[in-house]
């Protein structure tokens, strides 16, 4: 193992926790500087598509989705809440694949999944810390019904 | 880190599989002998609202609370399933906080999404075991039907 | 511990991955040539009843039962995501204890909760591998809609 697995644990959680927080310069900053995030419908990446519902290729556009999303979610008020299952470990630590689970909750309290897919990260070392290099989330469905209403 | 994560993570797994048992006394029994247990909207918490659904802020309390689940519970029979995801392990491993789902199946076989939320775990060393001192279950929604029904 | 935790939190993300991507012959190699793989309703569980939804006492069993998962799924076309909760490392790393919630989604894209229960694995030491002699899937409810539609 070139990184310890538990560094890319609490990488994970880290991830999910920010989110649910709405702490997005904190997310924004398990990126690396030179990255790449994209939402793919399963789908598409098992027939070879490319077509993505979002990419961002560098941190800059992954910024300007964060503060449209901010923007948006004035008026789509929900939480979020990610649960993160045990994720794989891969080539040497610096690969990792997890499933997860979305919920949202509504300003009326209603609780509801949201979506279920696939993390596969690409992980860097920076300094003394892993970053994200390449976040493929992959979603079980192609029919999200607000996409923009929150990153995953 | 003065305590291994990896107990952290057994305490977690632990608390989830002992209350879908419905083993209570072994469940209690994670709790250190002077603890608090809260159950609080995440909402509350968020604008610094002390109102909880449930606090018990010894384990004389917590007891007299699980006995009265018990009680309610020959009438409204029913089965936990938590679903803990990937924690952050915090303090060098004496805190922990982690997202978690709870599914509930009834007596016709329906499985529902119960609630979902976020726990915030202080822990102690007690002797050769860690102990939760201070338990914050933060609830995603404040409207949760039948709260009394199941510990959290 | 006489196998590290690592390897068991390996063998269970693998194991539900593999589903996942329906790679079920790379799933079969995860059991021990020797295996038993049951699915059984808590219920029966917990009052003694041996009467398994699914019990297959041999890899060729196991085998057999894809063949057929296979041969159903051209007709009922869906993916599966599981999301395994943090698992109890029981029996100096040999046995294992895991929560699980089982997520189907359809050709129209609508995702919606499948299965809950909890994952009883016996694992044995196999070359330089970890694979599982007995599996015990303890589902929540007795009442699965398609139970043949996916291994759980």
């Amino acid at each position: 193992m070139k990184v310890d697995r538990t560094v890319a644990h609490d990488l994970l959680a880290e991830y999910g926790a920010l989110i649910d927080m709405a702490k997005f310069d904190e997310w924004l900053d398990l990126f690396a500087e030179e990255c790449r995030y994209q939402i793919l419908p399963r789908e598409n990446f098992d027939r070879g598509l490319p077509a993505a519902l979002v990419l961002c290729d560098s941190r800059a556009m992954l910024e300007d989705r964060i503060r449209a999303l901010r923007e948006a979610n004035k008026y789509n008020i929900h939480n979020d809440r990610h649960v993160i299952g045990l994720p794989r470990i891969l080539d040497e630590g610096l690969a990792l694949e997890a499933p997860f689970a979305v919920y949202q909750t509504d300003q009326e309290g209603e609780t509801r999944l949201f979506a279920t897919g696939l993390y596969r990260d690409r992980l860097k070392i920076s300094g003394p810390r892993l970053r994200i290099s390449d976040k493929l989330v992959l979603l079980d469905t192609f029919a999200i019904p607000s996409l923009l209403s929150t990153p995953l």
